[in-house]
């Protein structure tokens, strides 16, 4: 779960360059609003979230806000601090997560809590949410607080739940989809919902918004995993092997060490539930997952969410906006090759 | 959801003949058990029960569950009355289901409502479930008793959140997945954790014959939808066109739906939602349905919660039981042909 990969890198590909060119404009005035947001007279706050939020993250949630609020044909201006919210909120779970996993770095610099400590990541990671509830509550529209009020409980019961699979090799797939479903898609969903709700559409066209980012996020998950075994590709990433020695349990272990032999799921339950890691294990991981075909398969899952995530978003006539968001579910999905 | 395939005619492909052939002994002593228990002094009662049970369903569900009590190496006899019990369950569904959706055939035969009224279906129904908890509290086993009263729970509750989507062609892929979920899945599930319950298995095994069941289901019931207008062959099985006939919306219908132009989308609500169905509708319905290839791609997704059945098995060493569990999801996936 720990990959990042800069969208420039990738903005070659025809993936996401549509997305990203007609949400250009408003992602300027969201970037500004959290600029201006993460101001506070405590001089450690803007410091801590500045050294996250300008860290090239890939605002993949905000965009999905403003994509749908444009497919909607939403003309307020509510769609940019209920992005920026958006923004704030993924940014108050990474701060958190970095403490509860005890991580050192994130998006390849070191963690927050490394800089700042434990208590200061978890307490600006409430400002943070605060902040996000407080520019919803301007925004004034219920139903998207009710959307990203729910979203921040289920996010919160998520990692209550990840706690209790964590280090847990034999965790199933089901339970494992329920983690991401909470920790990760319901986000997406939520973003996704948003347009919809301010453009005051009928509730199939919230549906099929929220159908979208919702099975968009899990597709975007399960690659995120594969991705942190190098993917498909026998060139390895530089962030390749965080979930590993950080021992996370995510699809391509829970396939490869239900598909493994008894010395196979030791060899699995020693690195990442007692995580006694020894030199060219990474080598040894990955080579068990391409053998058990792990990657390959948690790829062809993300592919089934991916579907649904395009037909989801059928309902909608043909648009920029349509064509922009369908092919971010295959920039999400091809960013693995 | 209204096809009927006789297990018997499909017995010489190679899915599903493992599977009859280990629970033979025990399915014998169900049988015995469901005849024995839907005696009554009231008449009624067994005439009705019987009609039903002796009308060739699969028993796909309590042979679930003495297939992973076999798995699971279970040497008690407490499997036969669970078994019993989860048929007795899914008859008592349907009875409520056929009051529900006004059906006038079952398997095949006129419906029990229109035979005895709807009325008597209910509370036969009622009966039907009563005796499926007596025999449950007969076994004594606490946790059995509390995954299939939660399973009866979450059916009614199943059945419920479907009157709310009934007749709405716009509604959503997973709105209809948790429809089916509920109403399908979570029985099957259900009955396939009964086994390693029952044999005081770990809790990995537990969860791994519940996904197993669960995503059996799911994929079973997509299949159904598919097979309800005729599958991917050109010829039509007996009971094509009852979903249609009876406004039920199906997956097939979701995808070709929102796949569809807004011609085809008003084809859909005055045949689906409105019930006006003409001469020939069937016939366009399913050309339809092949031009968006909304019935492939259903079988797609079937596919996919398939191989999460056969992955959830993986945990367990290779035995006979588990060759025939998974020959079960071929099966399972395989009678759409």
């Amino acid at each position: 779960m720990g990959v990042v990969i800069a969208l420039e890198d990738k903005a070659q590909g025809p993936g996401i360059t549509g997305l990203l060119a007609l949400v250009a404009a408003d992602m300027d005035r969201v970037n500004q609003t959290i600029l201006s947001r993460t101001g506070s007279d405590v001089a450690t706050i803007p410091e801590v979230a500045n050294h996250l939020i300008s860290s090239g993250g890939k605002r993949l949630r905000p965009m999905l806000t403003l994509a749908t609020s444009g497919l909607c044909g939403y003309t307020g201006a509510g769609h940019i601090k209920l992005a920026a919210s958006v923004e704030f909120m993924h940014t108050a779970t990474l701060l958190h997560d970095d403490v509860v996993d005890e991580s050192d770095m994130r998006r390849g610099k070191l963690a927050a809590r490394m800089l700042w400590g434990n208590e200061t990541s978890v307490l600006v990671g409430d400002f943070l949410l605060g902040q996000a509830f407080k520019m919803m509550v301007e925004v004034g529209s219920l139903p998207c607080l009710d959307v990203l009020s729910t979203a921040a409980a289920v996010i919160a019961e998520g990692e209550v739940m990840q706690l209790s699979v964590a280090k847990d090799t034999e965790t199933s797939e089901d339970d494992y989809l329920a983690v991401i479903r909470a920790k990760t898609a319901a986000l997406f969903g939520a973003a996704a919902e948003l347009g919809p709700l301010l453009g005051n559409r009928p509730k199939p066209e919230v549906a099929a918004c929220r159908g979208y980012g919702f099975n968009l996020g899990i597709a975007f998950q399960l690659i995120d995993d594969a991705l942190d075994y190098g993917g498909t590709s026998a060139k390895l990433g530089k962030n390749v092997g965080d979930d590993f020695r950080e021992g996370k349990i995510t699809l391509p272990v829970v396939l490869s060490f239900r598909r493994g032999s008894q010395q196979q799921r030791e060899f699995w339950k020693r690195t990442l539930e007692r995580g006694e890691i020894e030199e060219g294990d990474l080598e040894t991981a990955i080579a068990t997952l391409h053998k058990h075909r792990a990657l390959e398969d948690t790829i062809e899952r993300a592919r089934h969410y991916g579907a649904m995530a395009r037909d989801a978003l059928e309902l909608f006539p043909t648009s920029e906006w349509k064509l922009a968001l369908n092919d971010t579910v295959d920039f999400c999905i091809d960013r693995v090759y």
